[in-house]
């Protein structure tokens, strides 16, 4: 494993254009497939490093401005080394999110035809999430280990042979010069990853489309057990996106909670609710409030519909009468 | 009974100072001796009405500019009479609320021994309030009912004789010209009575020391528990200083909330927590914010406690991150 | 005032038979017309007293075995004089709830033409009650206070004279040979009120149609709040028919709450939530199961209903599973 | 990959003695070494089958009796194939969960030196989870993938040479002939696993220190929000020991909640809450109730403490007095 002798670089708070961007590599996997969606991310340097921890060090150090790591996966679900390192190690901000499909592809050399293949050389899990596919195509098939589905491809490109195949992303077959011999093998086309860019400093003006994330502690002297907790984003009309109970690793029994919520801790409503949570409930750690990906939801606390437009006028009209 | 025949004046709103002020009568109740502990108040013109309905009525009217009325005894719990009129009937709100202690006096013409006393009159709760001094003082005495304690007081004065004594207001003392036989009689020396000040139009600014009161009405098409609604306020921390169920009367089951709570419609918390009420759990009736009696209590949400100052200035320095 | 010279007698538990009941007189009260509504309550030896504290003092010492007293009036509200007493002084057991409508008639001497009144006499509040009748009757009449409907109806039979005419019950007329002038005079005649029957001892058996009446206090070392003591109720769908926020005279700001619920302490699911709301929320004082007043309401949880049916078959296979 | 072309067999529910158990293989994983500690499993005939789905499939299906697969690990979080095929796909019943710590072998041919080792190879996770030991013990080491660490064992023993370490199991040095070269070289000597033992029928009867799995979803008809449905569980003091939201693969934003809880579905307690959930809430699928793992932990809700013994006796004084 790599030590990671990095200069330290300026972060990219204030007015500083982020210059380095670290990620999960090799190259052409599905973290800088995700990544290249991004265009002021892709316009960066791309330091590839060989695991998230890696990854999220290097920007904790300073050593690259923006981190860009897996944080969920809807087949896999959470991302816990991403997580944990958010939570209980480092101090990052989460500046985006991307939400990217896993599309797998079979890739082979250039002079092979898909009735010559008798291997199939793939991470565990990419292989596993294949397995209908590969079933219905090759029957039996020997089904070997590489430690990404990008190493696979660099080493097929590098010394393979016209018996194997590799399971990997459109991009690696580019980056490796190899052939698409099939696309969307994956047995769940709906599968996405998500994807977060953290930094040391900033956290992204509020678009009107946000998420907050947070982690949630039990305080030893104010037991404020999670209803407590979830009343205060109720009472709020605060809708949480994800939440998860987690143990801290101080102690069996010691968890806490990473919840994401939609808003901005600009909105007084998001404050003013992560405000009390902290002086009532429950130690918080802020992970970063940031645009929320896809299309805009449905607003949050329904200020679109009748009875919440009726709300506000009513109050709206009482006020009016403040002497 | 007297109707009403009042040339409306202008109401109190805006910059008009108020010129008219409706209780309830006659000269020399508890309402009146609490009236003019209010400076401002007692330099209005005064209006004797004879029930607490006609004293609302007017002020809605516009009869008179200010209405004044027992809302509350620590004895002998709400005024119904008053609650109804404000929630269901009339469209008024409150501007004060006054807290007045119910000293309990005796009575009698200025040729009156205390010894000669065969019988007392007064309203039937004073006298039943009184139990434990007649009791010691008299032993066997009749007890004669009138319509109210200044009545009592008025009646003696005009048609009474040395026999009889009445129980009332040191008020009603002054202004009939009897004599203070013996003070502070009432049984429970801690009963007080909280009367409001109530007018058509006009929220007084907040002090920084204020009220809210309301009433909730559940959604035929929203069946929005109690829970619902309280926690609401508890989620913002917003003290509940009186609660009570009562019957609609539109119908057997169907229920609303008096509620009264810590704050003014000006602060954005309450605001923000009625509006959450109002669109999601409940049709609230706003009956006014207005400065709390007595001193200054403990700081609502704790803002002194060293936690939530804590928090104040945790979310503080989140959002100074905000790019 | 009277003493009490009474001889306790044994209470009611257990298999003895009651003999006396007490109520607030005199004869021809509200409360002897709705106790004479009950064909048991009705055989007892009767014994009338001046207020509502002698009469559940008299029960609590055992000089009757069953004490009846108004709890609730649809218009006057809590009978604060029977919560505080069975809330904070005595140690009595609800056994049953009687509602009876308000009915007031006027009553007057036979030889009495109403064209001839010119004043009438009643307790105050039956007075206001009856205010649209006697307005729109006699225009102008003098009122006169009388210390109970009762005491006017029995002081006209004997003292009074034709131009006399008094609001009181359909019972005083019999009891006190006067004539019925006019019925359901009251303004409002929805107006009922609720009286309950208490003991020393013994809780009814369950009959699937029962109240139970609490009245819980904070614990100074366990601040549970109100939102916290009717989660315990919300969550297992045990209804309220009544709660009233109310001071508990000790000193400003300490207060209690009255509650009233559907279901009988013998059910595992009411036994379950007091002992629940006992031992982590506040402290708790009893005051009765007993059937419910009134027809079969609605069954309390919704066992009728459908979602509820299902989810009890589902538990029901589920736990036909276990080995 | 293999077919499962298994004979059913009868499943153990009723009087039925299981026979046969299927488990993650191949031989040697950490898997079977947790089913290992468990006698009455170990003593069952052993079918590996090569991925978690198959394994839960083939229990689904009769082939085999009793189905044992990780839930959670405490580093990698929730193994969701495990999850999401009880929760979604198939209908089995959890029968126990095993806690096993996770430890890491260094295992090597017999005539291999420590000194010698150009490579080590593993499952990635395994390889990532020994960073730290392999940093300080090799500088610089090749690290190849493996299917699983059992694999890699077996394919050191058939094919491999003294340059090659594999990690793995203890377990593994032993079927596969291999000699440990290093024990406990994991970063995270805390880690453990969870696994569970699965069947198509039966719940284990209570035992005092049991555990219950779900997942709620959303009704469509009744929004029914998370906070509601904890209430439930928080009114009736039953703990839960682990919480997680999930996408239920049907549509973004559609929503469960794996739940696990402290309590078994015969007790009155948990049963009655479940119900209130599937009636009021949320659909709940119910996945088992069974013994605990570990020690005798804190009494759910407090039964030994003060509070509750004070509670019980209350209320039982009460119930004693109904007649």
């Amino acid at each position: 494993m790599l030590a990671s002798p990095y200069e330290p670089v300026q972060p990219i708070h204030g007015q500083m254009t982020p210059e380095r961007i670290a990620y999960l590599g090799p190259a052409g996997t599905f973290t800088e497939q995700a990544l290249l969606t991004q265009t002021d991310l892709a316009g960066l340097e791309h330091v590839s490093l060989p695991t998230i921890q890696e990854v999220l060090e290097a920007t904790d150090a300073g050593a690259v401005d923006v981190g860009f790591a897996a944080i969920e996966n809807s087949i896999e679900g959470a991302v816990n080394a991403t997580l944990d390192a958010l939570a209980f190690e480092l101090d990052l901000l989460i500046q985006r999110e991307v939400i990217h499909p896993v599309e797998m592809c079979l890739l082979a050399r250039n002079d092979t035809a898909i009735e010559q293949i008798e291997r199939v050389v793939s991470f565990p899990h990419a292989a596993a999430q294949c397995h209908h596919y590969l079933a219905k195509t090759f029957g039996q098939v020997e089904i070997v280990a590489a430690n990404s589905t990008a190493d696979a491809a660099r080493e097929l490109s590098e010394n393979g042979n016209g018996a194997t195949a590799v399971i990997g992303t459109e991009l690696a077959a580019t980056t490796y010069g190899l052939q698409l011999l099939a696309r969307h093998i994956e047995d769940h086309p709906e599968n996405h990853t998500r994807f977060v860019a953290v930094a040391r400093e900033g956290i992204p003006a509020p678009t009107g489309h946000d998420k907050t994330s947070i982690v949630t502690f039990q305080r030893a002297d104010r037991p404020g057990s999670l209803v407590n907790i979830l009343q205060e984003f109720s009472a709020r009309s605060i809708n949480l996106t994800h939440l998860q109970s987690r143990p801290t690793k101080r102690e069996l029994g010691d968890y806490c909670f990473f919840i994401e919520l939609e808003g901005h801790v600009a909105d007084e409503r998001v404050a003013d609710c992560l405000k009390n949570v902290q002086a009532k409930q429950a130690l918080v750690r802020f992970l970063g409030s940031y645009p929320a990906a896809g299309e805009q939801a449905e607003t949050t606390r329904g200020e679109a519909n009748e009875a919440w437009g009726d709300a506000e006028r009513w109050i709206d009209e009482i006020r009016a009468r403040i002497r």
